[in-house]
């Protein structure tokens, strides 16, 4: 029977490796068993591209290898390919993907319309981010559980009709009606003043960059309802406060990214309006002479209207919309020029995926004009393919976003250590994205192990520290730049929304977990290879690695995630990808001994 | 057809009015229309007495009158009679009350077994309650939705797991789950010190007496889940404070009345104690050995319990148990003794309807050690009357209660005032309670327009001002102790619980409101025929009047319920009860002039 071999991640086949720039030239080789061939054929489709399926005939050589060279001449977005081999004497054979934009080796089909094409990702340039970012370590607040620095504790101007917990060890939780709706909204109190003067805790810890969940005006204590995208929330300071903080984060080496929430506003917003919280008949849903109006789309008005989900809180915006665009990007008095203009470094943008391309270009393009500002978006899935609302996103091909929240590899570095995904599919789950993703968004990802979205990393472990701190250790080993979310680093626990949001155990913390974030956190801001360095997933069956290289330095980071103590041994790794003779015979060099059990092992080569 | 007479207000049918002390003799008469008489009978019958049904010859006298003189020898309780009639070519006719216990003229009814009674009460004592008390005009304080007296207002030790409202003039709210029950408490943070510093604002208002809602150690927010009977709950402030606290009242010549909840404690009591917040093993809920556990009744031990009215939270106590009456009202170490030593000028019983006779007796016994301390109960009801749990309560026949929480007078009040009663309905519900209250209840009950248990007065009054204050002058005017709600005169608004336990309102007061109560406190206080006055109501088809009397003096307030003004006119005045001909001389000499709608009028004659 005639056998057929193609690897995506092997240089002997595909040459480049990985995502390629427009008009560049990929070579494919596919190795057939037999001669008896009478044709191998190279399909390649273009998404919405002019050329529609194009059909190649592959010339083989002198070691059955068939051999193709592609010019990618239909500009910027994704190549699906496939290849059709058909033997004399035998059945014609369809070779792809096993899993749809999954590379790697490959399956034979007997039928072409159960084929899972490859994806070539074509971007349209590199598009590194600055040099600030790539070396940084963040620290994500969600501000009103951080620190309330008040020297009284007084909570700055506290919302009509809502709580303050009573003790900052409460347990946070919706104040929710029958529908499901909070009807009240709960604080602990937290504020500018109170990241300011934890600043020096964070220079200790070793951050070097605050991503801050949202801090514009709001009625919510998460802030994703903006109310007022010019104003600083009365609860969390003022502006003062706002720029003395940018100020202070600078004077310490430190950069701050906000969130950008453009895709919606609140319901009772000073756009929106719906209970006259910013005076009367401004708002869209009071008058449809509203300088907003046509921001929204009602389909009744003024009770029925396009909302985020459905959530009737959150009121959508058409981002088709002129006005609305020139206020939140134009270059002139819009809600980013600003903050911008007051010294933010960067935004990580809501729902990044719903928002239209142009408009994150848009965003791009006002970001542009600054030096060092960067953007990064919230996408849960493999950024690189992710289809929203029926559209594929091309929000990392170029002009778009620098990076993504990385969150595949979160979801792989906890099923690695609960053992529900073996070292092997973890090293290939992590060579897709190095695959899909153009080499530059791969390291300007945002990486985490847990944000105000998810469970907490600790919780998650069942509060194991030892695997909690092998996690983060993981995270600082992969490419990407490590966001430790506030007070995973103190042992804070917690399921899901609101339980992951406790307030920051101050005079509390775990300090053997606070050892271990910190020295992690140091290697990582001290080391060029893990920063810049080539990334390499590797496996045992038992044990996942992570090589990293660069220059002369090589890092090597084991994981063990069995419930044994496991002796390394060198002849059993396997690679996803070619390295060089020279880095295989550097990295075997080392000596790697024992690794116990849920833990991990540093290496470094220099 | 034969014509029967007789009314048990009128001292032509009966003397003496109303209730009697064990061993006096009363006169009754009835007036039949016709000498063609065979009998005419009194039959009278001491509820719980020995002597079962008596059946009394009335004897004729010459206009046609048939008297009977009864001496109560049956002890103190409730006696019930009605008469028969036996006409010589007649039907038998029988007279008894139209409404059971509800005395004035009655109704002929043609088969014994309709007939509704008419009440005796018959108690031991005279029981005045002090002369200060009599004197007073009390203000009831919700603690929490008073002051916070700490200078930045920060909230002393809040409980685990609770809320604290971010405003001032936040809405109350119950945070529930989807049972009802309360999940967590929330608080405003209103504490003792709050209330030692705003007692100058009490003396301005001319209070001279105040009663706490409970203050002693709990989880709740109302405190009738009772923690620890011994100890003040920190939120409030400490022992120290509390002592500061009565030392300053008395010093200003105002007195302090607690709330003494006896029937229950708290499920997380310091006796119970189910989630060890007590410490382990030491409540009833942890170990049958717990010196509490008979304090209890277990149907299934631990989770099946007798509770207040079901109520989970609030496991009752067998008031049979010596222990718990010792600790309640023990001479020494007792909490009565405790808090009595630190100079609580008396008690008001919570549900004291459903505290068995005996232990309202131990409570009565320990503060009859003192001089000039109250004791008051929560009842709803008429309290002479009142049947809770199958037994007849006499806590207001002697040697118990001083007096009860009076709301049916409120209930009234506001009847009058929303038009939902006529004038001569109330004067007639006015009426029976002077007839079945000892006449020191009457004059001990502590009256109200509203409590922690009811709406609002401002709200019942659809936020009429000035029926609000009407409706408190009436207060002031009727005999009993008036008891203001904090807020009330402030202009406060709400339902039910929690609506009615808003923060009091600083420096946002209805000043007209403030105004209105300021004058009739201040008339109150310094009136003894309203302090100590006989007390008969009136009223004419449109207007509801009250006449006080005392030595030489006079006071009359008349009522106007519609919507028109009305000028008075003494000639349409009917009286429910009897008034000797010099005071209805000097009360018919008086100028009453004009009364406009919804209003008042005062008068005095001295």
């Amino acid at each position: 029977m005639t056998q057929v071999y193609y690897n995506s991640w092997l240089k002997k086949y595909k040459q480049p490796f990985g995502a390629m720039i427009e008009g560049d030239r990929v070579s494919f080789s596919i190795n057939v068993s037999t001669k008896d061939v009478e044709y191998v054929q190279l399909i390649i489709h273009k998404e919405n591209g002019l050329k529609g399926k194009e059909t190649y005939q592959m010339q083989p050589n002198n070691e059955g290898d068939y051999q193709f060279s592609y010019t990618l001449d239909q500009g910027k977005g994704l190549y699906y390919y496939y290849f059709i081999i058909q033997p004399k004497w035998d059945k014609t054979i369809f070779y792809g993907a096993e899993k749809e934009s999954h590379g790697g080796e490959g399956v034979n089909y007997y039928e072409e319309h159960f084929v899972k094409p490859y994806q070539l990702t074509c971007f349209e340039q590199a598009d590194p981010a600055p040099e600030w970012y790539r070396e940084a370590v963040f620290y994500q607040i969600f501000p009103d559980r951080f620190f309330n620095g008040n020297e009284d504790e007084h909570v700055n101007q506290p919302k009509k009709n809502t709580f303050i917990y009573g003790r900052h060890d409460d347990e946070p939780m919706y104040i929710k009606n029958a529908k499901g709706e909070v009807i009240r909204w709960d604080f602990q109190g937290g504020n500018l003043l109170g990241i300011m003067k934890k600043i020096p805790y964070l220079k200790d810890l070793g951050i070097n960059a605050v991503y801050l969940n949202p801090i514009f005006e709001a009625n919510s204590n998460h802030r994703y309802d903006t109310g007022d995208y010019l104003a600083i929330d009365g609860i969390l300071g003022d502006e003062i406060e706002f720029k003395e903080l940018v100020e202070r984060l600078h004077e310490n080496g430190m950069r701050l990214v906000l969130d950008g929430v453009f895709n919606h506003v609140g319901r009772n917003s000073r756009y929106f309006n719906e209970n006259g919280q910013y005076g009367k008949a401004i708002g869209a849903s009071q008058n449809k002479n509203s300088p907003y109006y046509h921001w929204f789309t009602f389909t009744e008005y003024p009770k029925e209207y396009k909302a985020w989900w459905g959530v009737k809180d959150l009121p959508e915006v058409n981002k088709e919309n002129q006005t609305f665009q020139t206020f939140i990007y134009g270059e002139k008095n819009s809600v980013l020029t600003k903050w911008n203009e007051l010294g933010v470094d960067g935004w990580r943008l809501d729902v990044a995926d719903e928002l239209p391309d142009f408009f994150i270009q848009g965003i791009r393009h006002n970001l542009n004009q600054y030096s060092e500002k960067v953007l990064i978006g919230e996408v849960w899935e493999d950024a690189s393919n992710k289809i929203a609302y029926n559209h594929r996103r091309e929000y990392i091909l170029g002009n778009g976003l620098h990076g993504v929240m990385n969150y595949p590899f979160k979801e792989d570095i906890i099923a690695l250590l609960q053992r529900g995904k073996s070292p092997e599919e973890v090293a290939e789950n992590m060579t897709v994205l190095k695959e899909n993703y153009p080499k530059d968004i791969l390291f300007n990802n945002l990486n985490n192990l847990g944000t105000h979205d998810t469970e907490r990393i600790l919780t998650i472990f069942n509060e194991d520290k030892g695997k909690t701190i092998t996690a983060f250790a993981l995270m600082t080993m992969l490419p990407g730049v490590p966001c430790l979310y506030y007070g995973d680093e103190a042992g804070l626990t917690g399921e899901k929304d609101p339980e992951n949001r406790k307030y920051y155990p101050w005079g509390k913390e775990d300090l053997l977990l606070l050892k271990g974030f910190k020295e992690w956190i140091q290697i990582r801001r001290t080391s060029e290879v893990l920063q810049k360095g080539e990334f390499v997933p590797f496996y045992t069956k038992d044990l996942f690695g992570v090589l990293r290289f660069f220059e002369k330095e090589i890092a090597v980071y084991i994981v063990n995630p069995t419930l044994e103590t496991k002796i390394v041994q060198k002849a059993d790794f396997c690679f996803t990808c070619d390295i060089s003779e020279e880095r295989k015979k550097q990295f075997l060099s080392l000596d790697y001994g024992e690794i116990s059990a849920g833990s991990g092992g540093v290496f470094f080569l220099q």
